[in-house]
């Protein structure tokens, strides 16, 4: 690995996961990259990316090695069950980008360190849009020491933010997600009230930016509410995954928190009850009409 | 009145309305400024203002009234005990930039409708730092005869939006205080989480920056809350009083809010039991920690 060179596995080449390689690519970094389909991996080869059928493989020789997959099991299945974490070279990083549990991404730290790999955990925001403009918010939680070492290939997807220690990552993303869910249920009041107040919902988004009540939510989500568009962008039963980590993670540091906990009902009752699962998240104002008896 | 260059009579020069007032005059409008306390409209006559000892007496000849006071019953007292309304020149707009409920407001346009004036209600957002700046939210609720009148002198101290009839300039207001009372709350629960994850806060909203997460609220209300500056901003009662004004406002359009209502409590809790009263309403973090049986 050269200063701003690198040999890189990615593991997981999704709908994420592959704009992200793209860039990695772009960057002149080497890529390794591997998929359980493995007919979304080729799809990268012909932009460079050497591809492999099995994960371990991918991950000989390189300096940083990428997961991006669903959730903690699939990640720990890669790193330990498939070989991954030993295939690849003592002292390299294994980022994970996946959102998992903070307590999951703190197991694999322990587990790594004592293999004599270095862990960063390194979950994204900002969707395929951010993954493809190589925008992503990264939130990172690990040792100075690996942070260092994968900032230079983090910096090809996004912007890295080093937030604290191994499991850090993972406790931003879910701060990132319970505001976004909290954020969309007083943005759906606002607009209900100004629909039902007689005033224009699309006026008084434009009036209000700029201001403290501004915000992409408020814009973006505000607009779906309005125009009744819920094709998912962040699908509901992935919302209230986020919210049952993050209160699961609150209840380990034994702390109550009221709003989360109300989003918690609401989301679940929207998804199970009201055929929300599939739904964008901002489908959320189907279930405040509906607590109201007012139709869309 | 030339296409550009009004005379403007302004009634209230506080600390929101002087420097909106200034801002007037810098563009070239005629300002006939009173204030009860007419030592704060005097300031302004070394800038070009015209002051008056009588409210009334300011409205005479002006093509548009600006009233900027503390609530309802004083606008309702300046227009038509004090006699301003029909001081007011025929055709002329009245333009409450007050913060006051949306059914007041409605009732002023009725009664200066009948009087043959114009009534605009026209709300701001952006606190002393926009008013200063000229670059005020300003919601605005009327006729369009109206608005199109007020437009090109409520440019000089911000961006008029029209949002609806008259009323909903006033419910755009209520629509923004109530984004920004949850927007806090939930703020705090991930600052929170952030805190007692072992994460640091500040990176956090670091790496949160730009992503649907981000606002002014979790940068500076965030900000404040991990340093424990509650020095008012925005004090908490008055944070209360808008999510009053709002609950009222929903109820009479048989609207069920429930975060807003939950805010409703949370607020009432820190103002009347916590000594929240005068401290900023990003205080409310002090409100979380409380349940939490934490300190600060």
């Amino acid at each position: 690995m050269t200063a701003d060179k690198a040999t890189v596995a990615f593991l997981g080449t999704g709908l994420m996961g592959a704009p992200m390689a793209r860039n990695l690519l772009k960057a002149g970094h080497a890529v390794r990259a591997w998929n359980r389909t493995r007919a979304k991996a080729d799809a990268l080869a012909a932009e460079g990316a050497q591809v492999f059928a099995a994960a371990a493989e991918a991950a000989a020789g390189a300096d940083v090695v990428i997961t991006m997959v669903s959730d903690g099991p699939a990640v720990l299945d890669l790193l330990f069950a498939q070989g991954v974490a030993e295939a690849a070279p003592e002292g390299a990083v294994l980022c994970d980008m996946s959102s998992i549990k903070p307590k999951e991404a703190r197991e694999i730290a322990e587990r790594l360190s004592a293999a004599g790999r270095l862990a960063l955990d390194a979950p994204v925001s900002g969707g395929t849009k951010g993954a493809e403009a190589g925008s992503l918010a990264i939130m990172a939680g690990g040792t100075q020491e690996a942070f260092d070492k994968a900032a230079p290939v983090l910096s090809a997807m996004g912007r890295p933010v080093k937030v604290g220690p191994s499991g850090a990552g993972q406790l931003a993303k879910l701060c990132n997600q319970a505001i976004v869910a909290s954020t969309i249920g007083v943005v759906a009041e606002a607009m209900l009230l100004a629909r039902e107040g007689g005033a224009d919902p699309a006026a008084i988004r434009q009036a209000l930016k700029g201001g403290f009540a501004d915000g992409t939510i408020l814009q973006q989500h505000g607009e779906r509410m309005t125009t009744g568009d819920f094709a998912p962008g962040g699908p509901s039963k992935l919302q209230l995954k986020d919210i049952d980590n993050t209160l699961e993670e609150a209840a380990a540091h034994g702390l109550t928190l009221p709003m989360t906990l109300s989003m918690q009902e609401r989301f679940g009752r929207f998804v199970r009850d009201l055929d929300g699962a599939e739904k964008d998240h901002s489908g959320l104002w189907l279930e405040l009409l509906d607590q109201n008896g007012l139709e869309g």
